[in-house]
């Protein structure tokens, strides 16, 4: 584990300090770019550029070819966790205020937008550093991923809106994959193995081992949010719950449940965030306890996390051995065991 | 002025064609794409497009070259329709309801973020219509563009936010250059100037042209929201001064009103929305007619209008006679003529 931490320090490092090499100074500082700044400067582990910069190298790429793309994907990052906390009217982000709470809606909406383009630009950066025929890959897949993200972000968003109870954990995965994985796991992956093999057309098992990848980290983050206590985690307890997610303990919940407890569930899960009381919140968390929703989570994680080394031991089979490539064989590990 | 609406009516359709065959017809549907077709089908006259393909087709272009960045540009307007309508909290759109008000804020932001990142797409198409260096060329005023909006936004938004009352004409119009101009007339006609002359380098009169235009345009629509009662008009009449807009007409009003009126004014431009009541707003408008705010802004645009027919006749002026060159030099007329 001490390697995959090491590696994430390093690379996270290296794609925050591009970040912020890379944002404006000009102005509108007050109403902008300062604020633009604010989610970076709170920090992140660099998961997703370090993923990104790690399969480029054991791919073949330099540091240098890789960065450019790495930026891109750490400030995409921060412009979804902008517009996800106003849309889910979260109240905190790396244990400070959101962005929105402190701003105004309005505001912060538009930090979001501009953070969303301003993560394209460092693409463009890839015509001189990989070439143009790779940068038109790498801009053809970042292309295919925003669209996915915005579906994946629609059906989660749409399922809360319409209060949808029939979801079976492939509806959820099919969500994640789109939403979350999309962009964490698999566009860094891919992309960085465009970039290292100079070929559009990546492994297939490499593809699978960022999907199980990405999804055992959701469903991780999912069971941390109504597990945890630690003040790292950085967002609100029960955040999940207040918001009405559709993670998959809600749906082994609803799943396991009597139809007398889905239906208070339903109502529970109707009411807008601020009507939801402690005591509701207690009362679902009890029947999340007595239908071992939480351990069926735990169980999802080491089954993906199992399948993602499986795929790793195909897709990376015969790249030469590296850092990098040993970075991204023990990186399933870190998922469950994160500091 | 017939030529002007019968241009405006050939290339709005085009472009609106052309959105529409891209827009992904897959899933999901009822959450994301039908969503994102609904302003487009809500119609609009096509005139950014129309300024980029005549300013294309004027500088040596063919219509196809330019018709991927009409679409571009044209999904560009729609999504920043939606984000800004969330943003002001607006009530209508095009005669109908705003799309936030029809699907809630998350689903409606979600669709202006999708819509942002879909417009991109078209710009890669230039790499085959144009070759790659117009395409790179394009795609760096794009971003440059897409930076300038976020920044005007920003601005608006924050002086709202702050109920600012210092504000001099100059900084309206630094505003509205950046948040208006820069995508509905620089980019479109400075994109067609690079498209039509394949050079990066465009006449300065005719980005001159460009502001100028932009500007009036925008000046005649702030004085509309407060002078027009026609229903074609699409917002609700007074909008500006409910969502406590900046506009010239408000900024001469505090420049001209007395310190008491003033003071008055703050406290009704402090208010939430929803906290205006008609009976402010229409003693608002008595103050705006007893100051003469309207006919300022008429003068404004006469003046902006009269400056651009100067930049037109020295930026255009070594271009060959077209219906897409004699378009361009009757648009400022049709400014302030708009059906």
């Amino acid at each position: 584990m001490n390697l995959v931490n090491q590696v994430l320090d390093e690379y996270g490092d290296l794609a925050r300090g591009a970040l912020f090499e890379r944002l404006p100074t000009r102005e509108p500082r007050k109403y902008l770019y300062d604020l633009v700044a604010d989610y970076p400067r709170r920090g992140g582990r660099g998961m997703r550029p370090a993923l990104h910069i790690a399969s480029a190298r054991a791919h073949g790429a330099t540091l240098e070819q890789a960065l450019a793309t790495a930026t891109s994907i750490e400030l995409l990052h921060n412009a979804l966790l902008v517009i996800d906390d106003i849309q889910d009217e979260s109240e905190q982000r790396r244990g400070q205020p959101a962005l929105h709470r402190q701003h105004g809606m309005p505001l912060a909406m538009n930090v979001g937008t501009s953070t969303y383009v301003l993560s394209l630009i460092p693409l463009l950066d890839n015509v001189t550093r990989c070439g143009p025929q790779v940068a038109l890959w790498v801009i053809d897949r970042a292309i295919a991923m925003a669209e996915a993200c915005a579906e994946g972000q629609a059906l989660e968003l749409g399922w809360r809106r319409d209060n949808v109870m029939d979801l079976l954990p492939a509806d959820y995965f099919d969500m994640v994959l789109r939403k979350t994985c999309s962009y964490s796991t698999i566009f860094p992956i891919e992309a960085g193995a465009i970039i290292g093999t100079r070929r559009p057309d990546v492994h297939p098992a490499v593809l699978r081992y960022a999907f199980l990848v990405g999804a055992a980290f959701q469903v991780q983050d999912d069971y941390l949010n109504l597990a945890s206590s630690r003040p790292s985690y950085g967002k609100e307890t029960y955040g999940d719950l207040y918001e009405g997610k559709r993670t998959l303990i809600t749906i082994t919940l609803l799943d396991r449940c009597t139809p007398g407890e889905r239906a208070e569930i339903r109502a529970f899960l109707a009411l807008p965030r601020e009507s939801k009381t402690a005591e509701q919140v207690a009362r679902v968390m009890e029947l999340v306890r007595r239908y071992d929703c939480l351990e069926r989570a735990r169980q999802y994680v080491q089954r993906l996390l199992g399948a993602a080394q499986v795929e790793f031991d195909i897709g990376f089979a015969e790249l030469p051995p590296s850092r990098d490539r040993e970075f991204l064989r023990q990186f399933p590990l870190w998922v469950v065991e994160q500091p």
